[in-house]
């Protein structure tokens, strides 16, 4: 089970998978490579791979104490987790609490409206079209889920953003937005893929609003290992 | 009943709206002035205004007849229609039944392809912001319609659109998309507004594909007025 070239099965922006003797199952190794804007900003992030690889596991392991399946099997080492291996739906599933980012500046509204009912939104996952957001019939008419299936992703993540709410709530930290990717595992079951850390989700310190998660790194606002090893800190002390 | 300037409630890029001594009722005054791009490209069709108020009136008396209700009330003059006042719902609503325009340049497809299943989509009607696609949760979110107006709205689109393919089908055009608008009438009913016209929709000829729509002047095609005169033709010979 070496995390050799000849085993690399994709290397993204920051992971890379590796294939493992089981046909069902992958290694997912974290990296500390951060980008931002679609690739034009690169940059390292000291041990983020292994800060992102322990929240995901705590988060993933809350959830499925909740009844959320996801691909994660086992923790491997620092930086590796085996996980169900899964055809990845192209498509971002995003859901905003607050309104930040990208829907912000589309609106022209400032940051930081906390939203009465949150909003979801799905994106197109293909580079070259750089990631547009799109409507269900778009990912019908694509052919990247059908009906059921987008309901069936819509009703996991409304459950997830539920959950996740609240455990960010108990830790003092406002669970502003997150983007998640579901994928098809060989039994066709939709299920959790990927990861959820600070770098596909705004946090913000529920008193200050100081930001603890990749806007750090994407407006230069320095202590970006710290402000995730912060986010590490507080879920650990709640379902460490 | 004159259409003076000191009763102009509105001047658009393709109509004028005038007030009446019916607080309940508006003038809609066709003009040839046509725009594209966001206003970007600007210029004439000679007769346009004539032309787009009599399709129009022709397929809304044929939705009429067919339960669909709408915000004509009559013809004054060869470019001017009493209507119903409505407080426009600022969205754009987009059907389509074959791939073209914007989304076909989103998904970087080819113009052409019919779609299996129409795609609906809905833009924000803002010119500062350029008119966005958005979702239905953004617009609950902006304030725009409610989730069960929504609803209402997409059914409506939806019968109009079915109505609308039939009726062209006849006459030998291809309905490959087009976009229309709602109101609320002082009751409070969302009905169907604005116009509905080659400057509006994509009209192919099923035979040729030739453009029988404004793309011929946003692609400088030539022969604009006689296309436009062409859907007249043809609609009046099965429902004037
Ligand atoms: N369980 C899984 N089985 C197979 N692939 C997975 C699984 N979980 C995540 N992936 C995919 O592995 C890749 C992880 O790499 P990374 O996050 O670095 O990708 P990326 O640079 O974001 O690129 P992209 O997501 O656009 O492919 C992603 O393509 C992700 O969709
Ligand atoms: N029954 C109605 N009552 C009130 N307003 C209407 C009615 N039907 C259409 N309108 C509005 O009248 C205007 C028609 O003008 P026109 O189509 O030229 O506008 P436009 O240049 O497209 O600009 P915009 O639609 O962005 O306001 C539009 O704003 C349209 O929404
Ligand atoms: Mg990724
Ligand atoms: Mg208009």
């Amino acid at each position: 089970m070496l995390l050799v070239e000849a085993n690399k099965l994709y290397e993204g922006k920051a992971k890379k998978v590796y294939k493992t003797e089981n046909p069902n199952e992958v290694i997912i190794y974290y990296k500390d490579d951060a980008t931002a804007f679609n690739n034009l900003k690169k940059g390292q992030i000291h041990n983020k791979g292994i800060l992102n690889s322990q929240i995901t596991t705590l988060i993933y392991d809350y959830l499925k104490k909740n009844g959320v399946e996801t691909h994660l099997v086992e923790n491997l080492s620092e930086r590796a987790q085996l996980c169900k291996k899964v055809e990845i739906i192209p498509l971002e599933v995003i859901v905003r609490n607050t309104l930040a980012g990208s829907t912000a500046k589309l609106f022209k509204m400032e940051e930081g409206q906390i939203l009465e009912n949150p909003i979801f939104e799905i994106c197109y996952k293909k580079d070259e079209l750089g990631d547009p957001m799109i409507n269900d019939y778009h990912a019908v008419a694509l052919g990247l889920a059908t009906k059921d299936e987008l309901e069936n992703i819509y009703s996991q993540t409304k459950k997830i953003n539920e959950l996740l709410k609240d455990l960010f709530d108990k830790v003092g930290i406002e669970l502003v937005d997150f983007k998640i990717e579901f994928g098809k595992d060989n039994e066709g079951n939709i299920i959790l893929a990927d990861e959820i850390s600070p770098d596909c989700c705004r946090l913000w310190d529920k008193e200050t609003r100081k930001k603890l998660d990749k806007d750090r790194f994407r407006r230069d606002l320095g202590d970006i290992e710290e402000a995730y090893q912060e986010v590490l800190a507080r879920l650990n002390k709640i379902v460490g």
